[in-house]
């Protein structure tokens, strides 16, 4: 059932020992949100937790510093961010039909929840600002980097068309509640590690163009992660390179696991909708940045795209 | 002397034709600035023009869209985001000791002006908004799109420690008078032609580290710019990634000029100061982003420039 603010608030203040779940291969917005939200709950007496299917990125680690975590037996299940369960990961099998309450900004949400607080804001740490003011609760400096990370890390730094005035209006109010916002954007945006700086270079290096230098795909191999000594965690800041080029309308990222098969990421501009993209592969997302599972080589999954491209394009 | 808000909109309300200078080597936030103004003071029936010593580069070109630029006999002279006269380039040697007033943001500001509206905002475009206000301009979609510029354009996109709630907030203010964010942060962060793409992976191809990996340097050789096609017009985008690899506290781009001096773009962390490591060697700036000219080849200013670095790092 779709729900407002008010009624998310009101569900929250009913219950207890309230177990948050973020989406797999968590960002800095299911992170803000789960952490966050799970903050707030602990300033009004609950007892609350975070999970995550995969570890917290360590540039994500502050979020949860001297968070209070110990254990319950979890009574009500919210989950932040998450536009499906299958999004979940391994915690889709132990959660999957019992989540009670979605917080979500993907007008791609399956309404898989008992209640749904659905607004396509650009960034789910938005709603999840409102209703915390809806709770009553005051924000802290944990609370306000918490959310003010997910605004700017799903928003570009407040680059994309997406941002609204009342993004920044939220993120204006973080910043006086105690948002560390340089430090936050430095990490976010300003800190390559020695490794990523070396594989992004192979990366960028490799850049292929198709359709009339309409498409950018590059290509993230297990071997260039051997090589560099670098890893899929850090690699989120490759994606927005792919479309960056003058005339390139869709930009890719593939990257390989290590069984061989593929993840892709796309990225486009308002011509042109990624999740639709991202959908026929089986994936999802947002309309300017998607993406998908392929179960093929890097070869295969490259040619798969490129085609597909074509047809988009034509 | 120095004045406020009021006194600055209450100057320009009593005068006409009025001439307005921008630095040499504009940037975003000085054109956004001067066409910003100069639109408005068009909407009050003024005459007004927005003069520059160099080219407006072209991604800035929408700015003077449709501006009305005609000639008439200069009544009275304004500077934006002009901190010493110098600054002005070849417009130096004519206004020099003529300039009325000075809207500026720059803490280092010489006070050459017979009036100094000055206050240390993250963008200079920010004063000018209010300026605007006071002087009761409705502001347009044309003019919004100049302060947004400005203000995105010198915080690296909100990123920068020095934007502040109220930056952000005459920001959404903007979008909502029909600042197009998403249009003007692709061009400005989001679109790179090809050349510069090639040359941007050259210069970092060649980045060198000093002192411990605390000061990384990459240098742009007039060579480069044959080899890529690029120049130097697009190459704002180089200095901030001098310091994104961890560890560095000190980036220093080196550009080699046709007569084979240089020019160093320094930036820094909150630690140290660029403005004084730049004017050490007669430059200036901000605090975390300065630069300065160097009259001798770029192997000698790199030895110079690190030779400074060890001495403050030590």
């Amino acid at each position: 059932m779709r729900i407002d603010i008010k009624k998310c608030a009101a569900l929250l203040r009913e219950h207890n020992n309230i177990l948050i779940l973020t989406h797999a291969h968590p960002d800095g917005d299911t992170l803000g949100c789960g952490f966050g939200l799970c903050r707030a709950l602990q300033k009004c007496g609950k007892r609350a937790r975070v999970i995550n299917a995969d570890n917290v990125p360590p540039k994500y680690a502050y979020m949860q510093n001297g968070l209070n975590d110990d254990n319950f037996k979890e009574e009500y299940i919210v989950s932040v961010d998450v536009a499906t369960e299958n999004l979940l990961g391994s915690l889709a099998e132990s959660y999957g039909g019992k989540i009670n309450l979605c917080i979500d900004h993907h007008g791609t949400n399956t309404e898989y929840a008992e209640y749904l607080l659905l607004e396509e804001t650009a960034a789910a740490c938005e709603i999840v600002y409102r209703v915390i003011c809806e709770l009553g609760v005051e924000i802290d400096k944990d609370i306000a980097d918490c959310l003010y990370t997910g605004i700017s890390t799903d928003t570009g730094c407040f680059r994309y068309a997406s941002a609204t005035p009342s993004t920044y209006r939220i993120a204006a109010d973080l910043m006086e509640l105690g948002a560390d916002n340089g430090s936050i954007n430095r990490i976010m945006f300003e800190t390559k590690t020695k490794t990523y700086a070396h594989l992004e270079r192979l990366a960028l290096d490799g850049m292929k163009f198709y359709c009339g230098d309409r498409v950018a795909i590059i290509t993230v191999t297990q071997e260039m992660y051997a090589k560099t000594g670098s890893n899929e965690q850090e690699t989120e800041a490759l994606a927005p390179l792919t479309r960056q080029i003058e005339g390139v309308e869709i930009g890719i990222t593939i990257r390989e696991k290590p069984d061989g098969t593929c993840k892709a990421s796309i990225r486009t501009f308002e011509k042109i909708n990624a999740s639709d993209f991202a959908k026929s592969f089986g994936g999802g997302g947002h309309a300017q940045a998607a993406a998908c599972r392929l179960n093929c080589s890097v070869e295969e999954a490259k040619n798969r795209l490129v085609e597909k491209c074509g047809e988009i394009l034509k």
